[in-house]
Parts: structure tokens; C-alpha cells; sequence
């Protein structure tokens, strides 16, 4: 199959698409190549591009101040990768994204994909249950895991919903950290 | 500020609505309110609705087979709730959604809101940058933690992608689980 026609199956598998729309979203993407180990995307760059893999495996990690790779996403072909959050701010990204084999990649970047969703309405549609689907993923993937520090949770809790500790009892809150209410009145005692 | 207005005004910060679409918006939702400690959905129910809070707070938890609560969202005003995965694909719930506080909530249901987004494409617009963000915050919520078990996220990634691993190197693979290549080599074989 044909690079942009492997794009096309997937976008229909969630929208049926026309052929008119079909020729306004192939000629919005371009299609690149990288070898094994190329990079697309540095530190400190912005993520121009959000690319969907047509051939090969890409990854992408961050290093940290140790000099440790942390791998943040491994994505094989008919996959999408890109770093959204520089992608969609616009801002300087954190993360490298590598080629792990020969890849082949149909990329547009941030400005032209929402210039397409004027001319193609239903390419929003398709994103919107993407996102949606990959956000409901990872939140049961969230479930599903323990935060490596309570603490941590604890603090994004605080700075995201402070007035949450007056409103809620303390035993939901320690519920919904994954810890005891005792290790929450602990967590507490030490911030205060 | 009355109750459509909240919803309109949190609308209206992501995509530029006309007071056409704002009256089209207004008539698509219910207003309802509940009583602390009421249930909106319990196991076993599709949950047929999407919650706008503009009023209290809320939470969505399910019970294991020993029992235990376990939170696993809680929302205040002008805040979204749902049960997503039920909502969207109209399968069974596993969980419940319960008012901590007394709450008013205005609800849209699945096929009124696919009917809506004809009607208002800029709403489901707005929709696609609620997901889009929501699923970039909790990858970095996920990047940021640890697996309660490796073996576990180990069985979902030869569920899901079987062959990476003959595509991509252990050391790698290991990185994306969090865990040492040691480790992972130490998993497979008790596996294999």
C-alpha cells in the first residue's frame, strides 16, 4: 500500500472521508525518510512536525540532569508520534524523537494541520477521537499504576485544586493518591 | 453567573462561538441537580451522559472484588466528569458517579452531543483541544510515575505490540518499562 494510502485506511477506519478530501489531506502531509538513529527533533527545538509512521519504529526520551535517557514513547508503523505538547504550544521541547530503524514518516506541521481542519472538517473529527481515545487509554493506564512518590501527587493536587482539602473528606483524597489516610495526615503534618 | 453562561464562558476560552451557536449550545444541554452522596451512575449501567459541573463537586470511583473503594476522578465546578470509555463506546459502566457536595450540572447525552457537533463543528473543535490537552497532561502524569508491576505493563506491551521486540533493542524496551535491562531479562524468562 501506497504511503498516503495507509494514511487514508486509517483516518477511514473513524471517518468516511470523500475523494476530494482525500486529495486535499494527501497533499497536505510530506513525506520524508530518516535512517536508523536520525533524529527529528532536539531539545530546545520546537516539535514542528507531528508525523504518522508509514515504515519503521521511532522512539521518543528525554535525558536527565544525570545524563539518564528516560524513553517517554515507542511507536511502530500506522502509529502517530511527535512531542504534542511543543507541537501544539509552539514552545521548546524537552524530548528527542529518534528513528530506531529506517523510517519512513508522512508529516504536517502545526500551522498547516489547522489550516486542513477549516478545509477538511471531519480530519478534526478524526483527531478529536484519536485524543480521545489515547486520553481515556492513558487514564487507565493511570489507574491501573501507583505514583512512585504519594508526595509528588500530593503536591500537584495542591497546586492544581487547593480548595479540594476543605470540600472533600480526607478519605477520598487518600483514596483517590492511592495511599492510606494515615500516610495522607503524615504527608500533611510534614508540609504544614 | 447563571449556569449555561459558565459553560459558554469555558467554551468560548478554546474556540470563538457567535450567540447562534451559543443558543444551539444552551438548548442541546440539561440543567440537573443532586443531592450530596446521590448516584448518577452505578456498575452495570451505560453511562449515557457527559457533566458539566457548575456547581459542588464530584467523583467517580469503582469498588474491587475485596471491596475497597478506589477514587478515580474527582471533579469541582466547571469541570467535566464522566465516565468516558461508557460514554463514548455505550458499554456497561464499571464505575460510579457520585455528588460530594450538593451539585448542579448541566448533561448533553452521547447521540445529542454527535447531532450537536453537526450542528456546532466549532464545538467539537472545542471537544478535540479539551481531549488533546487532557491526553498531553496525563502522559507527563504517567511519564512522572512508576508501575505498581512491571510484569504488568510487561503483559500489556506483548499484548499490544508483540513484535517490538524483535524490532527494537532490549535496553531500550527496558527503559520504556522503567525498569533495568536486568530486570526485563530476568521478567521474560520467567514468561518464556
Amino acid at each position: 500500500m501506497p504511503h498516503n494510502h495507509k494514511l487514508i485506511y486509517y483516518i477511514n477506519k473513524w471517518v468516511s472521508i470523500t475523494s476530494d478530501e482525500e486529495a486535499k489531506i494527501i497533499s497536505a502531509f510530506e513525506l520524508k525518510s530518516a535512517a536508523k538513529k536520525e533524529l527529528m527533533l532536539e531539545p530546545g527545538e520546537v516539535c514542528e512536525y507531528i508525523y504518522f509512521i508509514t515504515k519503521g519504529a521511532m522512539r521518543s526520551y528525554f535525558v536527565d540532569d544525570k545524563g539518564n535517557e528516560h524513553i517517554f514513547q515507542i511507536r511502530l508503523e500506522n502509529g502517530w508520534i511527535s512531542d504534542l505538547e511543543s507541537f501544539f504550544t509552539q514552545r521548546k521541547s524537552n524530548y528527542y524523537l529518534e528513528a530506531l530503524e529506517d523510517v519512513e514518516v508522512l508529516r504536517i506541521s502545526s500551522s498547516r494541520l489547522e489550516a486542513l481542519y477549516e478545509e477538511v472538517p471531519k480530519l478534526e473529527r478524526y483527531f478529536r477521537i484519536l485524543f480521545q481515545k489515547a486520553y481515556i487509554n492513558s487514564l487507565e493506564r493511570l489507574n491501573a499504576t501507583m505514583w512512585d512518590s504519594a508526595i509528588e501527587r500530593y503536591n500537584d493536587l495542591v497546586k492544581e485544586q487547593s480548595d479540594i482539602f476543605q470540600r472533600v473528606p480526607l478519605v477520598y483524597i487518600a483514596s483517590y493518591l492511592g495511599i492510606t489516610p494515615e500516610s495522607l495526615s503524615r504527608i500533611r503534618k510534614k508540609k504544614s
